[in-house]
């Protein structure tokens, strides 16, 4: 008689919350929750499906606090730009070069890498509306945040009664799903600060995350503080009435009371000691983006101040149109070694560090800490399988050095959420992959 | 009747000296060499055994201008110290715990991996002997330098006389292969300049290429110019005199005549202005390692202020005891990522200027350009073919973009050295890796 019970093998598992485990098992249970962590000589596994994943470790599954899925078919057609003529071009490409089917399939794709890079808890802002589904169907856990723009301050109210209406609607949508509905205010040059204020009053009235990327650019700080650069002229060109505020861009989000209203900030490289106070003062979490901050050529955020301020970070790949991977085993070596080089301190972000990063301080950072992030008996079996018998991870010598300073995400050989595989060995077992590629027509 | 002709086809070839060739092929001739690149519908490939390598990039073979496959075995077991311990504990590792069988072992280990991640042209420092021959028995090509230390100035003409000796051995051993034979004087901290002087008089007059490890820590630097800090107290106490040089490790470098033996300056993080004009004019070149220098906290070396010099660069993964990877993609990006976050310019090193330096900036760094690092008729056929159909790189975009940005070592398919296929979807040609792995032992 079958227990409806799955015990997962390897040679390591990395529990997070303990240390990690040689030849060690993790009983999944019908109910999708972990039963047991433990050596494989001290787990009862009788009765239940054993899966021998060989010299691999099994990990949390990785959490990526922030990525754009919708813009996977961007994937390094704009490049080497500035960030203001990036944006430029990137809005033109969604909205008047890719039709409703492209930015369709572009999503599943997008949410299809994620699941074959281990990663099982996904936050994202999400314009098109296909995210939602797409996570729903395929068994994927996270969170969309439907995304609002509205820089003019008389197109708040309109933007908000249109906001509450598609909100409703998705939250009808991932019913029964392991998906949350939250809302993505842009950006502070692209969201008034009367729709901020309103957004912060309706986030707080409907229990709903926010998302915002702050704090990115030299350019929006430009814009904020000075009233002035690339952001200020176009906004005028619109007719839209432009004024300096004289402080940071924190700081002025901090003004329109949405930093307490379960806000996730994005990037947040050009903050000071001031704005990382009102950053842990509220409450608010902030999604680490080290190489597309990199690439844009933004800078690098003080990672270390977060986290010795208490502030919870995850790791966040952003779009492929800007990384352009997903891949948060990489994504973590990165901030890492940039710290190191940037500090000159060898000991910052071990990789036990890293490992905390990519898993249980995400989970922190979207506030799904209790349920996901760590494997510990009672929590929900979101969880992914890493080879580590690869010529580049061979010898492994230690396993959680050797998933953040050797594996890479196309390691991975299983990825499960809530007790369900999404992908094992090579296969998506919630979508096909090919029959997308194919949608997307000949590259 | 057969040519003895091969021809590669792909959906890409990428020949570095010219633009990217859609449904492109090389053909090599028997004798290794390139014998036609072009589109499928122009080339005639009558004749030839023709390889249907799909949906990949076909480029030139990565050259890894620095590394230490001896080493290999040490990935992940000396982790998040200062350099100077880590080099103490590199150094009772290699001379206290590793057997020379191990060593052995190991050098093979990290030439395989080299081999499978598409590096063609390999430059490595070599202690414990084993390197030149695993190159040879391989097929692979590249620069073994005997590594040479002695930092007592008395030592150094015992140590001149030895080295002459292991270095006609050498030399006899890989007559007829593809590897050339260097000297490597370690270091500024465990090299007198008598022993530098002494060298570069032996290296001129026998025509050996030179490698130094230089300005790479701060420790060096305060061991050169001010005779203090751990490096000066470890040799005080073996009762070697230590005396303070006040001028930076390339001034003093170059007072040693050692810069203009065909040298490859290893690192070159801490220099100034006047030693990057040091090195230009003397017409050394340098070995860039960005990964190893940011995870020992170095600090980045000044990249673009090499190239503007005119200096020949190439990219170096170092040893897995401190990178822990030999992926020349991640190491080009992680370059380009870093230099952008730092110079605050997303133009700086773009995909194509990557590409140079992986393939044929790093050949003109050892002075090979002649005949590998582009494909070109009359060249070597030094070639490696990268998949591009995998969920990472899908869709592609354009193909340079895709592989320094989304590509990785693991998604090489073919690794062919004058013409002699070395690697070929998953397996090695010319060496065997279980073999390996398992005399290394359980891991």
């Amino acid at each position: 008689m079958s227990s409806g019970r799955t015990a997962y093998r390897a040679r390591w598992v990395i529990p997070v919350t303990s240390q990690p485990i040689e030849n060690g098992v993790v009983c999944v249970a019908q109910d999708g929750l972990i039963e047991a962590v433990g050596s494989a000589s001290e787990i009862d596994t009788s009765g239940a499906r054993v899966v021998d994943l060989r010299e691999s470790a099994i990990m949390p599954g990785l959490v990526n606090v922030h990525a754009h899925p919708e813009l996977t078919v961007l994937r390094g057609t704009i490049e080497d730009l500035p960030f203001t003529d990036w944006i430029s071009r990137l809005t033109e490409q969604k909205y008047e070069v890719l039709t409703p089917d492209v930015l369709r399939a572009s999503t599943w794709l997008g949410v299809a890498e994620a699941i074959a890079a281990g990663v099982t808890c996904l936050a994202a802002p999400d314009d098109a509306g296909h995210l939602a589904l797409a996570m729903k169907e395929t068994g994927l856990r996270g969170r969309v945040y439907r995304e609002v723009f509205g820089p003019a301050p008389d197109q708040a109210s309109a933007a908000l009664a249109e906001l509450t209406g598609e909100v409703d609607a998705m939250r009808a949508d991932v019913d029964g799903s392991r998906v949350e509905i939250g809302i993505s205010p842009h950006a502070p040059f692209t969201v008034s600060a009367d729709l901020f204020s309103d957004l912060s009053a309706y986030a707080m009235a409907e229990a709903l995350p926010v998302c915002i990327h702050v704090a990115e650019s030299a350019a929006e700080e430009l814009y904020i503080r000075d009233g002035a650069g690339p952001f200020a002229e176009r906004l005028r060109s619109r007719g839209i009435d432009v004024v300096a505020q004289g402080v940071s861009p924190v700081a002025w989000l901090a003004k329109t009371g949405i930093l307490g209203a379960r806000a996730l900030l994005v990037h947040c490289v050009r903050v000071d000691r001031d704005d990382i106070a009102r950053v842990a003062d509220s409450g608010a979490s902030v999604a680490h983006c080290p190489v597309s901050n990199a690439r844009f050529a933004h800078g690098v955020a003080p990672l270390p101040a977060f986290i010795e301020a208490g502030i919870p970070v995850g790791l966040g790949s952003d779009s492929v149109a800007s990384n352009n991977r997903v891949d948060i085993l990489e994504e973590a070596r990165f901030a890492s070694l940039m710290q190191r080089a940037l500090h000159h301190d060898p000991t910052l972000l071990s990789p036990s560090e890293l490992l905390q990063l990519a898993t249980l301080e995400g989970a922190r950072a979207l506030g799904l800490s209790e349920w996901v992030g760590s494997l510990e008996p009672g929590k929900q079996a979101d969880l992914t399988a890493i080879r580590l018998d690869v010529t580049h991870s061979t010898p492994p010598g230690e396993p959680v050095t050797a998933l953040f300073h050797s594996a890479q995400s196309s390691d991975v050989i299983l990825t499960v959420v809530a007790g369900r595989e999404l992908y094992r060995e090579g296969e998506f077992r919630t979508l096909d992959w090919s029959a997308l590629v194919k949608e997307l027509g000949p590259a």
